[in-house]
C-alpha cells in the first residue's frame, strides 16, 4: 500500500471515529434537558469573551496566510474577526440560549374513535454536518443552533479560517464540558484535507443531514455527491414587481431598500418588474432613485427610454443573482406577465409585489411559487430573525422538509407517541 | 450511432417530454380548486367501475405472462385483481375525494412588531415520481393521493403489472378529462424498460420527489442512485416489549395481534422482548399463544426453557424483518435493556411497550427513537388510516420531511405569505 493510500485510510478512519462519536453524543443530547443545553451555550459565550485575545490571534494567523493567497476584499472581510465581531458571536450564543427549546414540543395531538391518543412530538434530527467556507463565526452559530435543537454537529469550516474556527470551537467545547454534555456533541473536522468533505457526504450511518453554507460551487458539489439528505440554500434571484395600482412613494422606498440596503444577502432583489399600466408615471422615478444611489441599471428598451444612464439588459441579466449594486429592470404587462417572468427566470426564493389592488396582490401571492412571497414589503425581510424565528442556519430553497428560513424548529424531526389501554387492531 | 444508442436516446427524450408535461400540469394543479380535483377522483372511480371487465382482462394478460415466469405465490397474489379488488380501488378513490384538501391550508400565522403578518401556507410539492412493483392498485392509490395534494404524478409500475396498470391509468385519465384537468397530471411511464427508472432518478429539473414502493432491493437502488430527494420506506423490524409491570391478559392480546393479525405488513412485530421481572409468569403463556397460533418462535436460552417447541435464535434473528409467521423472543433486564436492544437491532419504525408502570412507559416512549412508539397498543396500528390521515402512500423511515405515515398532508410543502403596508428593513 502506498503512503498516499495509508493517509487516505487514516483520514477515513478518523472521520468514521468522529461520526461514531457524534452519533453517541446525539443519543445523549436527544435526552438532555433544555437547562443543560442552555448552560452550555452561556458557558461557551463566556469562554468566547474570556478567550477574545486567543481568538483574534488565531484569526491573525489565518489573515496572514490569506494575504499571501491574494483573496478578494470581500473574502478577506468575511474572514476577518475584530473585537466587535467576537462580541457579536458571544451575544449570538446567548440569544440562542434564550430561544424556546423545540425538543419535546407537541406539534399536534388527537384522539381516535378506538380511544388511542396520538401525539406528534418534536425530536432532534440526529447528527448534522455543516460544511462552510470562510466565515469563522459560522462555527459558533451553527454549532449553537444544532446544540439548541438537540442535534450533534460535525463542523467542516473552510481551510482559510481553520485557526479561527479551532479557537472558537475550543470555547464551544468548554461550554459543553461546563454543562456536563459530551464533547462529541460539537466536533470540528481537524484537517483542511478536502477529502474529508467527500467522506462526510458518504457517511449516512453517522450523519443524518448535511447543511452546506457557501457559494454555488460548494452547494452544487454537495448536492451532486451527497448520499446524505441535504438542506441546501441555492440562489436568491429575487424580484420586486410594481403593479399598476402601486403607490409610487411606497414603491420607491421598497424598490430601493430591496436592492440596496445590503446587496450581498440572498434576499436582495435582483430584478425590478414594472407594470406597463404605471410605467409612464412610476418607471422614471424608480430608476432614477436606483441610479442616484449608485446602482447600475440594466434595462429593457422601455427602461432605457426612461433614463439615459440605463444600459441595455441581455437575456443573461434576467437569470443573474448579482449580489452587487446592479439591477435588471423590465416593463411587463400586468401581474400575469410578472408572474410568468418570475416563474421563467426566478429561483423560487423571495418575491414581492407592490400594489394597492388586493386582487392583484392575492393572485401574485398565490401563484408565485417561491419560499417567501410578500405584499407591500421589502424582499430584505427574508431572514429567520425578521420572521421571529431567532437565529437561522440559512434559507432553504428545498421544497422538502424546510423551505425558507431554517431555525431551531426546522432542525428537528418528529415522532408519533401513541397512548392506548390495550387496543389491538381488528 | 448504434441502434441501441438510438433507442436509449429515444427513451431519454420520451422521459424528458413526460417530465416536462408533468411540470406544466403541476403548475395548473397547484391552482386547481378542490372541487375540480375531487370531480376528477369521482369520475375516475366511476370509470374504474365501468371498465371493470377491461381491467380484469388486462390483468389476465399480466397473470398469464407471470405464470410463465414462475413467480412466487405471494407475488402472484399481489398481482391478481378480481371484482372485489377493483371495487376496492374505486371506493379508495372516493375516500380520497372525501379527505380535506391540504392545499392552501394555513399551518401557522403570526404578527411581527413591525406590523408584518406572516402565514405559513401549504402548497403542493410539485411533481412526484412513484416507482413500484407488482401491485397494480398502487396505480390508482398513488395517482389519487398525488392529485388530491395538488401534485403531478409520474407512475412507474412493475413490468409484471404493466397491462393492469395501463388499464387503471386509462380510468384516471378519463377522470382528469371529465374535470377539465390536464392529462399530464397523472402519467404512466409507457415502457417496461428498466432504464426508465434510472432516468426518473436523474431528472431533478422535472421531478421533485421520488417515492419508491416495494422490496428492499428497489428501495436501496433508488436511495443509492437518486439525484432527486427520496421519501423512502425501509424495513419495519418492529418490537413489542412486555414490561415487568404488564397486565398478562393485555400483553397476550397485544403480542398475538402485533405479530399475527397480518404478518406481511411493515407494522407487524418481529421481536418480542420480555422483562425478566415477569418472565416466570408471562413468558410461557406469551410463547404458547404464538406457537399454538402456528407461529415459529426463535428464542434465547430463557425462551427455549419456556416451551419445548421454541427453536434457538441466532444473532441474525434480532436483525430480521420476517414478514412471516416467525418471531424472535428474548428476555431482557427491564426497560433500559429493552431500549438498548431496540436501538441496537431495530429499524426505527414502530415499537410498543406493554406496561402498567407509567414511568417505565414514559421512558420507553421518550427514549426509543422510532417513527411510532406506542404504550399498551398493537404495533399493527402503524398505518395512515388508523392514525386518521385517510389513505397513505407508505410509512416513511426518513427523518427529514415526512416520518411515519405519509398521507396527503405529508405530500405538501409550504410557503411563507407575508402581508405588509410598505415596510422596509432598517
Amino acid at each position: 500500500m502506498s503512503t498516499a493510500e495509508n493517509l487516505a485510510d487514516d483520514l477515513q478512519q478518523r472521520m468514521l471515529d468522529l461520526g461514531a462519536g457524534a452519533r453517541a453524543a446525539a443519543t445523549v443530547l436527544a435526552k438532555a434537558p433544555a437547562e443543560a443545553k442552555n448552560q452550555a451555550l452561556l458557558a461557551a459565550a463566556a469562554a468566547i469573551r474570556a478567550e477574545q485575545a486567543a481568538i483574534l490571534a488565531a484569526n491573525a494567523t489565518d489573515i496572514a496566510a490569506a494575504e499571501k493567497r491574494d483573496l478578494t476584499a470581500a473574502l478577506m472581510d468575511r474572514l476577518l474577526l475584530n473585537e466587535d465581531r467576537v462580541e457579536a458571536m458571544a451575544a449570538g450564543l446567548e440569544a440562542i440560549a434564550e430561544l424556546t427549546d423545540p425538543v419535546g414540543d407537541t406539534i399536534a395531538e388527537w384522539d381516535r374513535p378506538n380511544g388511542l391518543r396520538i401525539a406528534r412530538v418534536r425530536v432532534p434530527l440526529g447528527v448534522i454536518g455543516i460544511i462552510y467556507e470562510s466565515r469563522p463565526n459560522v462555527t459558533a452559530d451553527a454549532g449553537a443552533l444544532c446544540l439548541k435543537s438537540g442535534n450533534a454537529a460535525i463542523l467542516r469550516g473552510g481551510s482559510e479560517s481553520f485557526h479561527s474556527s479551532r479557537a472558537i470551537h475550543d470555547c464551544l467545547v468548554a461550554g459543553l464540558r461546563a454543562a456536563g454534555l459530551p464533547e462529541g456533541a460539537i466536533q470540528l473536522v481537524p484537517t483542511t484535507d478536502r477529502a474529508a468533505v467527500g467522506m462526510m457526504l458518504t457517511m449516512p450511518q453517522h450523519i443524518d443531514i448535511i447543511v452546506p453554507r457557501g457559494g454555488r460551487g460548494l452547494i452544487e458539489r454537495v448536492q451532486n455527491e451527497s448520499r446524505v439528505p441535504v438542506i441546501a440554500h441555492l440562489d436568491g434571484n429575487c424580484h420586486v414587481y410594481v403593479d399598476g395600482s402601486a403607490d409610487l412613494a411606497m414603491a420607491r422606498e421598497i424598490s430601493l431598500n430591496a436592492k440596496l440596503r445590503r446587496t450581498g444577502i440572498c434576499g436582495a432583489s435582483e430584478t425590478l418588474l414594472v407594470d406597463r399600466q404605471c410605467a409612464a408615471t412610476h418607471l422614471a422615478p424608480l430608476v432614477k432613485d436606483l441610479l442616484d444611489a449608485g446602482c447600475e441599471v440594466r434595462g429593457d428598451d422601455d427602461t432605457q427610454g426612461a433614463d439615459s444612464r440605463v444600459v441595455p439588459a441581455t437575456e443573461a441579466d434576467w437569470d443573474t443573482e448579482y449580489l452587487d449594486s446592479i439591477i435588471a429592470v423590465k416593463v411587463v404587462d400586468g401581474v400575469g406577465d410578472a408572474i410568468a417572468h418570475i416563474e421563467d427566470y426566478g429561483s423560487h426564493h423571495t418575491e414581492s409585489i407592490v400594489a394597492q389592488d388586493d386582487a392583484a396582490a392575492e393572485r401574485f401571492l398565490a401563484e408565485v411559487d417561491s419560499a417567501i412571497v410578500l405584499h407591500n414589503a421589502s424582499t430584505q425581510f427574508a431572514d429567520g430573525g425578521e420572521f421571529g424565528m431567532g437565529a437561522e442556519i440559512g434559507i432553504s430553497t428545498n421544497r422538502l422538509h424546510a423551505r425558507g428560513p431554517v431555525g431551531v424548529e426546522q432542525l428537528t424531526s418528529f415522532k408519533y407517541v401513541v397512548h392506548g389501554q390495550g387496543q389491538i387492531r381488528p
